[in-house]
């Protein structure tokens, strides 16, 4: 049995950023935050990948101890093209959603004991029919992003009302919750259900919200952006799985999570593709965890 | 003598933000900031108003022991319109310079001996001139903006290497250095030669940057963000006041004059033009840092 189920997508990125070009990269939702989890504890996926998907990347999540059960396998591989001119935005140029049309989200037995649950980045009734798959767990984490937002609100919205926290960034919470104010935001989304709202700012940190207490996690100085992609799915992965880790879900480890989650995200952001997360081991992600102690004394 | 020397702007503004109008109120980057420095020092501003300049607004910064003797007088006082249609992002509908244009930035002799000097947003041509007449200044710190960088650069770059601290907000930093990250921008103006540049990101708090070390700021959650007007130029005021009214330029105290700073802007944007600063004591700038360390504890 996995420590934490991740859903999300597996796919194929091309990727254009200012410091260059990747093609035909590994990528996806489920991809990076279970890579990033792998560093805390077990995560088994649920997704679906193509016929043609490398085998090289299957071998690659397996030497992780990622669990791949949850795999289901059909038709294409999912395939994303984006390019950023500015380095904080991403502009999807193309996407091929192929596999992930057929996809039905269904979670292996071995899965359904698991305490812990990230519904990564998918669409709003997958997170739905997985979610209710899982027998009793103890800690729901979703994340969404624009595109559901902007198709599927009333499902997202019911989404929101049946986890414990709901990881969104600082854009798509404006959008959903149409205000400009993060307070705001995370008011009429904790109004909604979830006992703790985290708002994802990307290099300006995470906001933690819950009803009577206020977290701010700093952003890590990273110099060298070379490509955010992944960035807030490794993020909420390695999130969820230092609570997994724990077993701990009081709201002073949600605090320490978040900075374990700021550390990898930063590493994720220093190449492309994986391949940044594919060199470090946990001693770099706990040396910038003590930086960031320290970039936050006063 | 005043304890604290503040360069920079009085003016009237007519503002005009999401949550409604104010106009012919009182403005200008010296009357935030020497507003601010009040609750922790005697500021003395140099600057200069017109012969229209209000009796009711001298009487309002006499009132918070500001000292007005280089305060010149000549013509019309300047005049400021701004608009934000996003509550982050003043628009300027017009601006009237008037006695800004004849202003030749003397300081009176009694000033001249004052340790701390503010050097605010204003021609740089004008920050040199005064800084020149300060007899032995033991910190100098500067603010700026778009306006002079764009028509000023050389002298603005000048000015930042004759400084100890470098206060600019990330939109300038990012203009000035000509890049999009804000390590990058804080590494190419700790070259020029000061010791301290502090990146002011509105909302997002504030980045502090020696060559040895790293402090970041929390923004301070604010549900109601009425008028961001002076937001920086309180945060500035504040931040050097704290230095001079506790006379230790040490990094550690620098990163809690950035707190005090963040909790004093935090209260300004509360309100129209000075509204609510003219509201608060000192007690509710203290409360606020309290909030902050509990905001950032992990």
């Amino acid at each position: 049995m996995p420590d934490l189920i991740i859903l999300g997508t597996i796919g194929i990125d091309t990727l254009e950023t200012p410091h260059g070009k990747a093609e035909n990269v590994l990528g996806g939702s489920a991809t990076y935050a279970s890579f990033a989890a792998s560093f805390f504890c077990k995560p088994g996926i649920v997704s679906i990948v193509g016929d043609d998907f490398p085998k090289e990347h299957e071998e690659l999540l397996k030497s992780k101890g990622i669990c791949l059960l949850g795999i289901d396998k059909k038709g294409k591989t999912f395939r994303w093209h984006g390019k950023y001119e500015d380095i904080n935005e991403a502009k999807t140029l193309k996407t091929e959603l192929n596999a992930i049309l057929s996809f039905e989200g269904n979670v292996p037995n071995e899965y359904k004991d698991t305490k812990y649950l990230f519904l990564g980045n998918l669409d709003p009734d997958i997170q739905l029919k997985v979610l209710n798959q899982i027998n009793n767990p103890k800690l729901v984490v979703m994340d969404t992003m624009n595109h559901w937002i902007e198709n599927k609100k009333p499902k997202v919205l019911d989404m929101i009302s049946k986890v414990n926290i709901l990881l969104i960034n600082d854009g798509e919470a404006k959008l959903l919750f149409e205000t400009n104010n993060l307070v705001k935001a995370a008011k009429a989304a904790l109004a909604l259900g979830p006992s703790t709202v985290i708002i994802k700012k990307g290099e300006h940190g995470a906001l933690m919200f819950t009803k009577d207490s206020h977290f701010n996690a700093p952003g890590y100085p990273v110099e060298n952006v070379k490509d955010p992609t992944g960035c807030g799915d490794s993020f909420g992965g390695s999130f969820t799985a230092y609570l997994a880790s724990t077993d701990d879900i009081s709201e002073k480890n949600i605090r320490k999570a978040l900075i374990y989650a700021t550390s990898v995200a930063s590493h994720n952001v220093e190449d492309f593709s994986l391949n940044n997360l594919k060199k470090i081991t946990k001693q770099h992600i706990e040396e910038r965890v003590n930086h960031l102690k320290q970039i936050r004394d006063f």
